[in-house]
């Protein structure tokens, strides 16, 4: 099997680039699990090369796949393995933090803090892309913004909050005051009557990403937090809103990006507009960062032409890196003004929307 | 007290720029230390930065230092701090990884074995700049490469090695090959010893980063490594040199960068240099991942006009955030040539040559 005409064929197919490493790292990926979603997990490559890859293997009889989606390894595919020094994948991960740096001891008493609040949560629903984070991974990230100086005493804007950011940040007592602005109505109430009810400086609006940004807000705060869809304009558009919002340099903003719905050329595409566009660096990239919460509605809203992706997940696989950015030297005022743009549909990540109609 | 004015003095003096959110990071700092290197190692300024804050704070009446150099908030300090709603510094760094995300727990015998194997390596010189990392940092860094599929199996390139990664990597069995560039001839004889010793593929030749890469090695290896020193010129250089040597698309390149010696205004001019120059993304970002043992020629090399500088570090103090970046598709061969330019000496940094002649 030739392992580049495999990825041409896949990107031809997917139409997102793959190269032949990404070939060899599912292989390396299926080396060490058989489920699909921990091989996505493991490999960080868009769902839909993943499949196409496994389907493509499979066709050429590398790896079987059995009546309940288990996928592994035939024996011409063991050897495949070996002849091209593929070797399985393995994991150092710390336990105590999940990779994140962030110690979870530290933290144990906002955690529960946070599920006593939002036991009864707005479910995550298609209309606007959602899902969210899990407490851990929340309150790591409340952690992170803390130690970076970024927090307490500070003011705070969430662009969008379906991970209830807002909330977690307020239980801690830490920030001056934090705004929410969000699309989703349900999402706005629940936010307010939670703020009233904990006496927290929270105050949730309705909003659009695509309109501008409320003028009273424009370079009004210390810190934004946002989780942009993944299309190159979408992450343009909020990068402006976040950005035009902070007060001048030495602010930082905070979002997460996933290599499950993009793909690394992507990422690349993203950086280059960020630092030239804007006066920042990245600061941190911190890698599986924020772990998803399985969300109701993923085997109905995905291809079904593959057993193996028709399983239910056995673990939160869906997994994003945590970016900081700060503002440096030089930083000015961005214009404000709408933006028209589609947020929820991707090419890339052909998770949510098979179908294209929607 | 005018935190901006503050700010814009210490700018002038230190030529480096400094924001007033910098000003306020450090008061920060002091409130949870009194210890001038574990202020430094908290608030991630450069040197010659905290240096004249300290100093300007204390020439204000809002710090005092005593005899031993310990640095403390006057009363009107711990004022200024409370109107200011600047929050003393917290740490939620995760202890049973030191903040990387990879567990020790997990590689400890590694650690051992390279400990062993090191314990009679060449002290760091003043020379070429020298200083290495801990056990656990280099040991962590060979088990993320590992992790992330860019060593087991694979070619690696190690341009500058005082941390002497090529042998933790070597001892590991893991690579296929590793060839070490390195300038100072003390460190390739020990390498080729302790390698045939070890009978562990790997190389050691001695070669000066402003020359070109030897013409077997350009797009030979599958990753590189490299603490380039901190200036935007030598970064390029020491990136040309790496991606040179890097066979096509999906490999992968790893680098300690660090904020004590670089604003982040340079962070910043680094990172959209990087991104326009080649066809890379930054996938990782992890802060304080290298910590740095102490070296000897510390304290006879930097300023004697402060007293609070003048102290013994308490701890590995001088940390760098580890940078992987990864080629993507459509990266190209790069013009292999000879590139002069000053690699050691650093305006920004300021801490190994307050003695310009040299």
């Amino acid at each position: 099997m030739d392992v580049r005409q495999l990825s041409e064929a896949v990107t031809e197919k997917t139409k997102v680039d793959t190269t032949a490493r990404d070939v060899e790292k599912i292989i390396s990926g299926l080396a060490s699990s058989s489920h699909f979603w921990e091989i996505v997990c493991a490999t960080q490559k868009p769902f839909s090369v993943v499949a196409e890859i496994i389907g493509a293997l499979k066709e050429k009889g590398l790896v079987r796949v059995d009546q309940e989606g288990e996928i592994t390894l035939t024996p011409q595919g063991q050897e495949f393995l070996k002849e091209n020094f593929i070797a399985p994948r393995r994991d150092y991960t710390c336990p105590a933090c999940e990779g994140r740096g962030i110690g979870l001891e530290k933290i144990k008493e906002w955690m529960q803090k946070f599920d006593e609040l939002t036991v009864d949560r707005p479910k995550a629903i298609i209309d606007y892309d959602q899902g969210y984070i899990t407490t851990a991974s929340v309150m790591a990230r409340v952690a992170l913004m803390t130690e970076r100086g970024d927090l307490e005493g500070k003011k705070l804007l969430v662009l969008g909050d379906d991970d209830l950011l807002s909330l977690a940040a307020g239980l801690t007592g830490m920030p001056k005051e934090i705004v929410v602005l969000e699309i989703d109505e349900r999402l706005v109430n629940y936010i307010n009557e939670k703020a009233s009810m904990l006496s927290v400086p929270v105050k949730a609006l309705k909003y659009d990403f695509r309109d501008k940004l409320p003028e009273q807000y424009v370079g009004y705060f210390d810190t934004f937090n946002t989780d942009p869809p993944e299309t190159i304009e979408a992450l343009e558009v909020c990068m402006t809103r976040g950005l035009s919002s902070l007060s001048g340099e030495g602010c930082a903003g905070y979002f997460g990006l996933t290599r499950t719905e993009a793909s690394l050329k992507k990422w690349s595409q993203f950086q280059k507009m960020l630092l030239s566009k804007f006066k920042v660096a990245i600061t941190d990239i911190i890698d599986n960062f924020n772990h998803y919460v399985n969300w109701d509605y993923l085997l109905g809203s995905i291809r079904d032409d593959y057993s193996f992706v028709q399983v239910k997940p056995k673990l939160n696989w869906y997994r994003s890196s945590m970016y900081r950015i700060e503002t440096v030297s030089g930083f000015e005022k961005i214009e404000n003004r709408p933006m028209p743009c589609e947020l929820y549909v991707d090419e890339e990540a052909l998770i949510y929307k098979p179908d294209k109609s929607r």
